[in-house]
């Protein structure tokens, strides 16, 4: 299978070739950005020395349906929607790890993204790549709109609950905590170091973009869901997302119950690990890896659930999902190319 | 004003004495350690040499009566409920930083702390020290019980709330995010530099002991108050806690009346600033000082309220708050000795 | 005195202000800025809110002379080349927090700067302002070079060293660790958290401008000094340099003779705080204060003196001597508003 | 080939499961430890959950030998002293990642380490394993002496100058800097992370034990060699080391005549890049690979040379290096389970 990654400079791009320079059954074919046509991969990214040795090129539809059968686009905010029903339209399988494609309803997007939305005709064709709860849309999908880091760690915390209608539908509450690589490579105050080390602060306060991308897959398990309070947190650390849920049980509840729940759920899925009641995950614990690890509570003085889901998010988050749906999309195992085990400490 | 230090090897006993040193009406009779008597204090901190000559003394609560008119207690749980009494026996007044009194009803901390609690008669002279809610009461105490860290920052971010019976009642999510020096000098695998730097780990789920000493304090102002759900987790930064507050309004509200609220409950309040509407603090924002800065928002899709309450854990969680408290004791200016600007970048 | 602060809105003007603000002597009668004018300084600096009134105003020579009696420069590069002499003609005296006039020969100060010297005539008035060594010229001084961060702790490491003649002039090697702070406010790939964070990285090998600043005085001191070895690297944290210095005695000597050696030649200074045989400092132990630790070493298998130099940046090498140099100008106690206990931790 | 991994729960010890769990030629037969008999793996480190399903075996020398042909050795200083001659005599290839065996003479090892040295027979056995300068003597060895940290990538940065006799003999200056990590998990305040973060330690000055191992290799290569000086400091990261190597130059040279050399001793060492003239590395470049790079200077106004090599201080500087002598004594492919690309960013 012969790719090509589109957007290779940014923490997503460069996150992708980490992990398909060893991938058995692709072939990196090119590597293209708009910024910086014609540098050497590794100029930009010295850590790539020796081990990579493409150069950027210019970012040509055409050219590369030639010789890609699929490309995965890491690119900014509204390329997207203009790059991938070209791609399509010459019968190249699209990979989109921006949020162009995520949100159906095209005013949905506009209201959010504060952008114009790609055309309706595509949005309908694009698959939201979660894989672990849409591999049968997956696999036969053209387009794929990879998840966002956040709604990744959310929706795999908050799927049992929601599809089997244990909570109350407006009492849904997430707190999520980020590294600062979310942000990408693009500078910025505030992503300076100076300014972000030894600091927590809040963004985006009810104005988040992943808000409505979270909220259109709650509804697609449960139509009852209500609008959710979701809060994103920027933490003085490179790689790694929690999102702590919060929702209030329908009925009393136990932290056995809910953690037998998950695992059930989570069965067949090699990314999602369950911990054992009492137990939570911490972020560093999937460092670089494709993992999402999941510990659950039940308060009894005040019914209500806790939820901390953990992953990379640049693995799980971006780069690593995205090629877990390549693999569903060519038929092989889930964990090709991706088995890495976390990096700690 | 003779004060003594008993427990000044621990961080917040050399936080007092960062700040005593330049305290105009105030002056350091002596400090005391169980573990390190007959050593220097700058042998223990280095950073303390030339600025601080004083050796540690042995704890002898009838010689320190004789030299000192005020006791601050900065130790470890289980050490206050056996010398407060004596002090106050001994006619010394005694500002506990340890969380041994906060608790009015004995049996709550002992099932909380899982430690035998103070004599129910000395728990009974505590005066809870928030001082901005509390001067008056403070302002006679004879024993102050000095709030805990993430109390301070979560009481003081609910308080208008909660006392104008503003939210429901069962609708309190509380998740906070602390600094590590929050956990003391005392050395674990959990605050271990290399499992702690590039992580975050939520501990102590539904069971940390400031539960009680909050919602004790929410149910004073409002006896209404449903059981919260509290959740504290460890960052990768040194100093700064962040209580981010949710609850659900009892109708509809907007941010330019929550801001307004807020303004006016903490006019008089030196140490409290108020953000306007749309803007939140970070924790570096008050590193190293004390104030409590707050940000309050209103989403009206969920119809629910987010207050962003920061502090210094060891300054207005901990040491600032315990001088402004001695302060007010003394009947001087509340920010005497404390005018510190925070510490940025 | 009144004073004005011309780049307020760095680290070096910020810092400038915490310690000011509650200095007995000083006014700070205005400050300005030429990006940010009519904006106040509280709302590009949030902490600031509260203590910190003042709106920044256009950076107008003759007005400011009106004003102010003396101006402190927090400027970029070449802007005190420009200003200053203005300031000088109007009678108003400078404190010069940039490197514009450290070097006395301005064809150096080309080589090394990449920009054009300001005019030899006022070259010649400014005083390098090392408080510790140039009391007396600094005393009378109209303009005042405020050394360079690296500078700060290297030259105060050196100075007894190189004044008694102890080591072999050619061979001095300092390799430098500072924190992002350093590197201002101004965003770049290079302080950007993502990749600043988790790294260790070498800069400007053998090309830092502040070489020949650190040269000039060490000749000033010795004229035989050779070349010197200096080496900069940027470590994960935001405050604090550490200087390693090595230099091979000229003959056998000993920790205890030159401990003894840096008491005596420190007595007077007090912000210089001399460790004993075999302790070391550690940069947080000056973090947000004016002092600079010292520690030395001597091995006897290699006749080589160890001379380790902790400095906070922003303080001792910036903001903080540049207040040290405004008391000893006004002739008041060198430690006025600058008696700031370490914050540690 | 069947191993068993000797102190598995220490960071070394679970560095070698994350790179041989997917060895193609390696099988773990079993993990053991003194402290931890009896638990999971997966208990004492939740990140392995599901990946790895071990139980913790007690040490014993005779069953071991059964079942595995060659062990690796991550246990604290002393232990192997005591295990290693066993295993030997059991028929056991061992590969020792602690220091006991790196020193050939017994009585240095006891001058620098403070305590016992192995028996004199054992240690000639030993190989010293820096595997790019000892390929033939490791395909042979019973016993590899794993080289620590610092030394592996002082030597990679030295071996070319040492070498070709181009620098004086007693000029050579090392200062290094590490991440925590290289503390090992062992708790103490020294790694205490409130006092670790945001500050920059020196430490051992004069005294690491890593100085004879350094020698020692230094010269076999040149036996003119004098005495070093080698600094250590502690950097508020948990992975990584810098060596920033200074030394004379014997006559004029140019960097790129460098470089050239460099990139010629190194031609076949796949580990070991050499960074472009006036570009060097930084820790983060390597992150989580067996990498060492390497960056050259020459300084033209003094004639020193500065070399700066970073490696990853628990791959390459750990668990890489020994099983990259794995390979090698297995006679395939030395890079075989070891194509990690850096963790970036």
């Amino acid at each position: 299978m012969k790719i090509a990654i589109i957007g290779a400079t940014g923490y997503g791009g460069v996150e992708l070739l980490r992990f398909l320079q060893y991938h058995p059954f692709v072939h990196v074919q090119s590597v293209h950005s708009s910024s910086q046509e014609g540098t050497a991969l590794s100029a930009v990214y010295p850590h790539l020395q020796q081990a990579e040795s493409s150069m950027l090129e210019k970012i040509d539809v055409e050219q590369i349906s030639k010789t890609s059968d699929i490309v995965f686009l890491a690119t900014p905010p509204g390329v997207s929607s203009e790059l991938t029903p070209r791609f399509y339209e010459c019968g190249v399988k699209v990979i989109d790890l921006s949020g162009d494609f995520r949100i159906k309803e095209g005013h949905v997007y506009e209201q959010w993204y504060k952008r114009t939305a790609p055309p309706q005709t595509y949005l309908e064709k694009a698959v939201y790549g979660l894989s672990e709860w849409n591999r049968a849309e997956v696999n036969d999908a053209k387009i794929i709109a990879n998840p966002g880091c956040y709604p990744t760690a959310t929706l795999l915390g908050l799927a049992p609950l929601v599809q089997n209608g244990l909570i109350k539908e407006d009492s849904i509450v997430i707190d999520a905590k980020s590294g600062v690589s979310g942000a990408g490579r693009h500078v910025s105050l505030n992503t300076h170091f100076s300014e972000t080390n030894e600091n927590v602060k809040i963004y985006k306060v009810n104005e988040h973009q992943h808000i409505p991308e979270i909220e259109q897959m709650l509804l697609k398990w449960n139509e009852q869901i209500k609008p959710i309070t979701f809060s994103t947190h920027l933490i003085p650390m490179t790689r790694g997302i929690m999102a702590t849920i919060y929702a209030q049980a329908k009925k009393e509840l136990s932290a056995e119950m809910l953690v037998d729940l998950y695992k059930t759920s989570y069965e067949s899925a090699k990314f999602v690990r369950i911990r054992e009641r009492g137990n939570y995950p911490s972020t560093k614990e999937v460092y670089g890896s494709n993992y999402c690890d999941i510990g659950i509570a039940y308060d009894e003085r005040t019914g209500r659930i806790t939820v901390v889901s953990v992953i990379d998010n640049l693995v799980k988050g971006a780069a690593g999902q995205a090629i877990q749906n390549l693999n569903i999309m060519m038929g092989i195992e889930e964990d090709t190319g991706l088995q890495f085990m976390p990096v700690y400490p």
